[in-house]
């Protein structure tokens, strides 16, 4: 994508559109992703689902917003020579916290 | 602003300008918004005021920097066809956890 | 930096090129970052490693990729007139949560 936009020097937006999802940077390891699933649940955990008022709204995932708020809902990386200038171990990921959405991400692209 | 802007496809940055304030994007839903804020004084609570160093500084404020950290200090957000390209949820919101602080946000829009 | 770069208005893309880093927008104040690395301690524990199965890879530092996705990666920052448009006290700090990597920072402007 980046490639067919001609861009060169520029900055490239990646987030979720899914207001229970991530876009985040970080380590493509798995361990560390299990990490990432374990500690969100402790920091917001999913039960009881009595505890979050939104979850009165036909809803039960009121601990996915706040998951997703941890994680960030979006990155911003630098193109730099057509290319996207990562440091050594920064991979882009996906975070579903609810896991009944469909996985869409807008990618925005600008720059000379 | 962004119809005077007279951009079409570009980027849309939206900060807060106070450290003890959020601009985040997620869902419009009272309930929720209750509930991110009893999460966030578990996850940074207020009392005993006196657990923070910064709280020396004759301020009280500390658990605001906390939470602050914890929901951003900033969305970007794609401009396509001159309109905000957001998901079928996402709405802007503007958090303030201090709450002595006059409310000022920044909007810088960039693009052609 | 952005003197060279010419650009007065614009966007400012400031992030960490590590994982285990953060770059943030907050007060400099030195009890307040005290503050910060002994809250971050507490949500996201270094101790016992044992309970992060991203260390069984010959690494002990799970917590402090934990710890960067609750300060943040990146910071974007408006440029307007030839400068960072802050409000009155932000500043930006780079927070490195492992202590044993070498600090790179990415700066990219963009704009006219």
């Amino acid at each position: 994508m980046l490639g067919r936009s001609g861009i060169r020097e520029g900055l490239c937006l990646v987030n979720a559109m899914h207001i229970t999802a991530s876009v985040f940077i970080n380590d493509d390891e798995k361990g560390l992703h299990s990490d990432y699933k374990k500690w969100l649940e402790k920091l917001a955990p999913h039960e009881p689902v009595s505890q979050y008022l939104h979850n009165r709204t036909m809803e039960d995932n009121a601990d996915a917003h706040m998951k997703r708020q941890l994680m960030g809902r979006e990155v911003v990386v630098a193109v730099t020579e057509g290319a996207l200038d990562f440091g050594p171990w920064e991979q882009i990921f996906y975070g579903e916290f609810d896991g009944r959405r469909k996985k869409r991400v807008l990618v925005k692209i600008i720059g000379d």
